[in-house]
């Protein structure tokens, strides 16, 4: 090969990384994909993660972590979750549901497996249009990671640092959508509720978003019904 | 307290770590440790590192790491460790020992512990001058991360981003060897050698470092005899 194609993908089992994973398969990348277990109220994003790969034909590995994230209305089932009063309000500050570091953490582990396996580049599923409001999906934080890549490793030193890919980065849910229907992304087993359960809530940030992305796309959800 | 004094220090159980430990205690900081098991050769580091915290006082947590890290000869206990012709030739070029992406990814684990309990700080033992050669200990890439920081964090949103603080940056290893033998530094406790055993090899790259600076600073190493 020419071109480094390896490539690792941080899979969350959400739509938005989802959609990254086929696009890299249809860009003819070969991606290995890291799952993270960081103590989620639900064990539904894992799982989708897994037949998100099975589905794809990829290989995977689970990442567990245990960190004091205790803060984060995400991970403790005994906090409230935000509840937008509508849609436009969702990404305005940052909101409980943020994780301290946690996409510094994950593109570190995705560094490091990349350079280990010989991958070239790491991608995620990252966007600063339709999104929460976290500090570490915007494209300031991903050009500053970037340049940890090239510094901080023996591949960037000798002239061919790993890439972060973050595809989805500038574009609106509903244009993510539907970029991931024309790749047949199977988005029947993504999740992105907040909660767990049988059903999306369909009140969290989360579900608001997917939902307008769905509605503005003109696509049905096959998630929902 | 004014300023935040409350610190996460990132402890390998080797003497630049260790040196950064008690010179946080002395300047006033409250240090938590944390402790990373990636695999090592041999596990004389990490119960090091735990001796150095019961000495100090300081709370710690092994953070256990699971990487396909197989390449780096510092982890496979099958691999040939380098062997310099002298001290001068270290630090040369990046040697077989480098692991890949570590320090990017200890200081995430570092980044994520201090804004999740709230310190200010994550200190790190990396020097740039009597080093091995690996990428993640020079000053650009410590100023990369710093960035990374305050762009990915909720905390440098809010204008009190976390700062990484390296003391030992541009020191030689016969000044921090001085600047802890001031401090009372159990070096005794401590273990730098890349091999396990009762004793010290005294032919890595390490130990050449570690008994250059000893000599220098004219002090005897009191882990040799």
């Amino acid at each position: 090969m020419a071109r480094n194609k390896k490539a690792v993908i941080l899979l969350s089992g959400g739509l938005d990384s989802a959609t990254v994973l086929f696009w890299a398969i249809r860009k003819g990348y070969h991606p290995q994909a890291l799952i993270f277990d960081y103590g989620q109220r639900h064990s539904r994003e894992v799982a989708s993660a897994k037949a998100l790969c099975k589905k794809a034909g990829v290989l995977y590995q689970v990442i567990s972590i245990k960190l004091p994230w205790q803060g984060s209305s995400l991970l403790d089932k005994k906090a409230a979750l935000p509840k937008a009063k509508n849609v436009k309000a969702v990404g305005a500050e940052i909101p409980s549901t943020y994780v301290p570091g946690r996409n510094t953490l994950f593109l570190s582990y995705g560094l490091s497996f990349a350079e280990a396996t010989g991958a070239g580049a790491v991608m995620i599923g990252a966007n600063a249009l339709d999104y929460s409001g976290y500090p570490d999906c915007r494209p300031d934080f991903i050009s500053a990671m970037s340049k940890v890549f090239k510094l901080g490793t023996k591949a960037g030193r000798q002239g061919r640092p790993i890439k972060i890919v973050a595809p989805l980065l500038k574009m609106t849910k509903s244009q993510i959508i539907k970029l991931g229907t024309k790749l047949s992304v199977p988005y029947q087993l993504t999740w992105s509720c907040y909660r767990g359960g049988g059903k999306p809530c369909g009140t969290c940030d989360s579900c608001l978003l997917r939902n307008k992305g769905f509605k503005v796309a003109k696509v049905k959800d096959p998630a929902v019904n």
